[in-house]
């Protein structure tokens, strides 16, 4: 499956006295990007949670390859690191709208629940859930993965 | 009632590309100062939610007097301007906390909401909670005010 | 002059317990479109940063006048309220991108500064960015404004 | 040397419609308790940069042990996990400020710059801070490690 990259055009408040993007806001364009392409798999996060699943964050990690300026825009690509049907790992690679230089990479994991909470295997509660994981591991960007 | 103001530290990260605070901040500051001295009243958001009463922001006001910098600490003063048991406006003014400089001035409105998203009034509903909105608009604060 | 809406989806980090976006981002998006508009106008921020013209926010103003949630998104239509050469304000109202219900009202005060932080007239000192701005008080929204 | 460990008080703000903290301001706290604990050292942020030398994020990594909600208070142990002069990783034990238990472990990886953006060498050139960042790599927190 071949989906369009993520952009991102960094905002103004983004920025911090450096003068470049505060290391913080990366996390959230992880989230971004996420469920982006969660939605484009038809796994919408709202969705989701309407249906009793919800995709808590475990863990993230992030490194600051080169730095991030207001004006720039960003091609945030997360792809499925590992998936076992309870865990999911995506990793992120970020880099520059134009001339796709590598500005930042990372990962961040991932656990299934339901409402109540409860840790929820997607291979034996919701094979169909299941089914577009696996998926996922398969897209490529448009652009930047030979098609 | 005398009360402590309330101290807020200019963290790093609330600081943008022209070196100063970004604006967008003291409207969380305010949030910071009232969620401070409603608990200081014993009216605090959490215990009021468990209530059922909830206090939705309806507008927020916000006139930038000076600059304020990352390593500098500001007093966050709310005074009720306007309160007749359905609707508050509160009023802030952020001075540093140092000199005493003025730094911000703003308002915010407010009502109170139950649960199910209905206009309450506290005159007639919560004689209790009414007593003490009354009670913060006679706040002074330490240091700052005559007392 | 007629343009595109400016466009934003509510991303997850912009919710709150209350499950609601919360007020604080909506200064945020009257920023995001004022950056987009000027840029627009080929007045980018970087640009005119660049050019030694800085446009600081003397003051804001939002009316909350109905909830946005995650998965939502609304449109940001900034317009010149008063200019004169000296100041500048721009009224924003956001809307819902599919039925237009309107869900936010708002405006922003701005002077324009040197990088030594002295006030500028556009009128007397940049005659060309004078009469861009006297353009962006023409400026009409695609599918939302009589064209 | 016995230092106070660092406090945060949860922020509305800081909340998502999960009814929890939004986990990307975990990196914001880990900078705040590393900009104060510097600051206890004598080597505050603004101060370092003042003089020239600024400590740039490389890295960051965050595991969410338990959630925290707002009205809680947690506190925030940066240590020294690594410092070589040239190099340093800080590790974050964030807990519960009233009954400590764990919430978040994380790191962040930094290294020293001057102003022109080139790699600093503490040891060779600053061998005041470097020895102050050995002392810090000796800090004990009250009421949590054995003093």
């Amino acid at each position: 499956m071949v989906i369009e990259p993520y952009v991102h055009k960094v905002q103004y408040y983004e920025t911090d006295q450096m003068g470049i993007v505060h290391h913080s806001n990366y996390i959230r364009w992880f989230e971004e990007a996420r469920v982006d392409i969660l939605e484009k798999l038809d796994m919408a996060y709202d969705q989701m949670e309407i249906q009793g699943i919800m995709i808590p964050v475990l863990g993230v990690h992030c490194e600051y390859k080169s730095m991030v300026h207001f004006g720039e825009s960003v091609l945030i690509l997360p792809r499925v690191k590992s998936y076992d049907g309870i865990r999911l790992r995506l990793s992120y690679t970020i880099i520059d709208a134009l001339n796709h230089q590598l500005k930042t990479l990372g990962h961040s994991d991932h656990c299934f629940m339901d409402l109540e909470q409860r840790l929820v295997s997607l291979r034996r509660k919701r094979p169909d859930l299941h089914e577009r994981f696996q998926q996922l591991a398969q897209v490529r960007y448009r652009g930047i993965d030979n098609e």
